[in-house]
């Protein structure tokens, strides 16, 4: 379990969430979601409002042969910038490090929405090359990684945080991350779905403990029950699109927007070729991406 | 020439471009960037006041192939949504043509940065299939398009506009699009530098008029003189990255942070194979992506 400690500035008056960029000791910048605080006691929390304007850092990364999305988010409002990676792919995890270098925030907490089958994550070789970093996976993934989450964990950098919710149905440890939605958070909610919601799509249901009632009745408990305006950002994307909506989806997803047994027949019914990848990634996935020592070794010496 | 009307609601205090997302009479959403507005007279402009806010649709699109870029804007606090679509690729025309109706919105130009030696243009396509759009190409690329645009110039869409910036080097008719400066506009800028800055490169120069002096002459005068918070949207990413901004590029850009004389060699001594696609890209986009009837009629019945 993390610790589920949230320090929210007494700032009132929540407002905005804006694309932004910053620049900080390191004339770091990003593409940034922004929170605008408005205060009572304006003046007395100048600082901290400048701070608060400035606060999620957000870059979108594309891994190509596995059509892979990672996030990278950070707190630039905090003093020590700190970041979390969610879904990084074995093979961009010196992109990413390079990045997260140049952008001058700290990385600590290398993300999974879920145990991947079409790739190898890259959270294992960053927590060997950049010591300190923790691996977080959903409880329910029977995975190893140091903090297990579940249902309702709040997942804390810096003044922001993602809330977990379990979405199972892809496989039955998926979870959808959340950014939250009290004060001084992200404004629309920005929703990191794994697989459980692709644009105009969704996961296959027939590996890992997958299950097609519990993908659809996942998804409109627990992401078609966010606010409209809430950004989706996949795991995958295969035509290009880079984000959506959970209103787009309600009102545009071929599969979810049917009733509940014509989206069973659907994924019953989908006659996918067996995953490339599944019988290496979901070994190695279930310990970080890290099969053994040996591994463990060779990403330290590359 | 466009006609360069530019009609700006009298509001004043242009604060913030913000990440958001939209629902319109077809409960259309979008990631879109939002300048709020605050005025004296705050109360007799309540209702303008909310459609500023909502101004900005954004949407970012990629094709796998060639690794290009297109960008949908379009001005959603406009009754008519008017919408641009900066450098559509012919594969992708349909998938692109699929998002603009589901957003709601009005396409009325689709735009190259310059004639492309890697993919077709999907312009003449488009221009095809959803008639009323005019496709626009600087006039310095010799290309035929409906606008042939200069430096300086204006393109409006609603009450937002894209500012054409002459940035030739990578080819002689490059340009950048960079969205306006003035009230009501989006704040960062967003830069769409076609080839000319790539995220931590840029295009070769060794083609189409290509001069690596005219580059990097082009790019400092261009674009590093442009506020460093300024998104930078580049045409291609072959890394997986989807956005930087000017700042970063100034301190981290490999080849444009070097001084003019070692940019140039950096430029001569790239030795890139012939690109494979340029004799039949280059002709085809030369007429919007459409070298013939016989295309246009096929696009048109497809």
């Amino acid at each position: 379990m993390l610790p589920l400690r949230l320090h929210l500035p007494a700032h009132r008056g929540l407002r905005l969430l804006s694309l932004f960029t910053r620049f900080g000791s390191r004339q770091t910048v990003a593409f940034s979601v922004e929170s605008k605080v408005r205060s009572v006691a304006m003046a007395s929390y100048s600082t901290a409002a400048a701070d608060a304007s400035r606060r999620l850092l957000f870059r979108q990364l594309f891994e190509k042969e596995s059509s892979t999305y990672t996030y990278l988010l950070a707190d630039m409002g905090h003093p020590e910038k700190p970041a979390v990676l969610i879904d990084p792919v074995d093979k961009t995890v010196d992109r990413d490090l390079s990045l997260i270098r140049d952008l001058g925030v700290k990385l600590i907490y290398a993300m999974n929405t879920h145990v991947h089958a079409d790739h190898v994550t890259g959270t294992g070789i960053i927590k060997v090359k950049v010591p300190g970093v923790q691996s977080v996976i959903s409880k329910a993934s029977n995975a190893k990684a140091d903090h297990l989450i579940e249902q309702g964990d709040k997942i804390n950098f810096g003044n922001l945080y993602l809330e977990v919710r379990a979405t199972p149905g892809h496989t039955l440890g998926c979870v959808t991350y959340v950014t939250g939605d009290g004060l001084n958070q992200p404004n629309p909610r920005l929703a990191f779905t794994g697989d459980a919601v692709l644009i105009r799509g969704c996961g296959r249901t027939d590996f890992q403990g997958g299950s097609s009632r519990q993908l659809y009745q996942s998804v409109h408990s627990q992401i078609f029950t966010l606010p409209k305006e809430t950004l989706i950002y996949p795991a995958h994307d295969y035509k290009g699109f880079t984000v959506s909506t959970v209103g787009e989806e309600m009102l545009y997803n071929p599969r979810l927007t049917k009733d509940e047994e014509t989206f069973k027949s659907i994924m019953e019914n989908l006659k996918l070729a067996y995953p490339k990848m599944i019988d290496v990634a979901v070994p190695a996935n279930m310990a970080c991406g890290l099969q053994d020592v040996a591994v463990k070794a060779e990403a330290a010496s590359s």
